[in-house]
């Protein structure tokens, strides 16, 4: 994977739609590529195109749209392409290598190098022939519900994209949820600072007994355990303990 | 990830799109979810809904559409749920937990197997408010291109339904594209038989010569080798031989 993403090259594939019936599709497809930073789209024969639909569902795509190859036949699209790859439905009476969309970027990627590559989809009602599945090297196949199998052209372009993408950043983005935090996180010695003030303050305000304080500070110490806390998050939390303190220890002043 | 795919529960997931401006959209979320396994939807104050264009996006996937739940407000769409994810397309002011979709799911698996979760999706043109991503434990953003950044929501839907599908499933999917093959592959022994067979052929048809063989049959040796041929093919590939050595002889009888 490693090697993957470093030499992946999105300039060297192509989405290839055949025989698209819906020009929204083709437009959709547009932006799909674009959001996932692709940009050769080949249109073999389409049947309604151009068309004002493809050209608002591009949205900010229109220069995908725009540059996109319009082409009579397969062979126009792909013929000086190295590797291609078909998305297959369902399946052929004669099986070929077929893989999911995620190991199958992963070849896209590898082969993306240093060869042109192409990704095929079909019609939206009947897929690619059994003609045009056979001039790919790899089918791919997305693992839909069978309760309902059929997915949108676009989406289907969509997943596959992404899964480009994300072999290509995956590496950079963070696996930690908590990345990027705008404050350092405490340290044990705070913490422990913070227990002791919270323990203070909940006997000042008589909420626990020293003499029998149960699983109370266990159960707050498990808690703020759990969420780790950040310098200023343990400060405001002081600070609230500090004038809670004030107030309690002001109302015992005034009620002696 | 093995414990996330043997728990995951998608009934206990809900797909929550927040005041949708575009029907179609909705119809294409419904559509989205069905192909990935999920089928609870709701709609906080759509803002056109019912809609003829939300049923004819949504395809086969009217049931998930005719049972999704449209609500006035946020909390009575996840009121009960103890799990609560935002997709956020933008840095917030304040850093809230983050992650790509893929881990993002991990965690959404983990916690359906026995909590409600919902994952919140926002409007299409400002995505959610501050107060509605405030309400979520997680926040989940998928890695688009910097040139183009925006998804559609319906896709953006129909990619984080997918990560969810992938995990409960891919421990299922064949690492390998040659899997299910509907011949054995050949064994090294029938492998040397049938370049026994080809050497034989091509020094009847005067193609190889012996006396200067050079590199024809490690070359060929490396095709094959390279595509791993299987019991029907090498059958076929010895019949063709056969009959390429029948011609040949029968030339050089009526030669001679």
């Amino acid at each position: 994977m490693i090697f993957e993403s470093q030499t992946m090259n999105p300039d060297n594939i192509r989405i290839v739609l055949v025989n698209t019936d819906h020009p929204g599709n083709i437009g959709a497809t547009a932006r799909a590529m674009k959001n996932m930073g692709l940009k050769r789209l080949y249109l073999v024969e389409p049947q309604q195109y151009p068309a004002p639909e493809a050209v608002w569902r591009s949205a900010s795509a229109a220069d995908v749209l725009e540059s996109a190859v319009v082409v009579d036949t397969l062979d126009e699209a792909i013929g000086d392409c190295q590797f291609i790859v078909g998305t297959s439905a369902r399946e052929r009476r004669i099986p070929w290598p077929l893989l999911d969309p995620r190991r199958c970027a992963g070849q896209v990627a590898a082969n993306s190098a240093e060869q042109q590559v192409a990704i095929l989809f079909g019609r939206e009602d009947s897929g690619l022939t059994n003609e045009e599945l056979q001039a790919c090297n790899l089918h791919l196949h997305v693992p839909t519900s069978p309760d309902y199998a059929s997915l949108n052209l676009a989406m289907a372009v969509q997943i596959v994209c992404y899964e480009l993408r994300m072999l290509q950043v995956s590496q950079e983005l963070p696996a930690e949820a908590d990345h990027q935090w705008d404050a350092p996180f405490s340290t044990r010695e705070n913490m422990e600072r913070f227990y002791v003030h919270l323990e203070e303050t909940l006997t000042d305000i008589e909420f626990l007994n020293p003499a029998a304080p149960r699983q109370l500070m266990p159960r707050l110490r498990r808690l703020y355990g759990r969420v780790r806390l950040d310098e200023m998050e343990l400060n405001i939390l002081r600070g609230i303990l500090k004038e809670t303190q004030k107030w309690a220890r002001q109302a015992k002043g005034s009620s002696r």
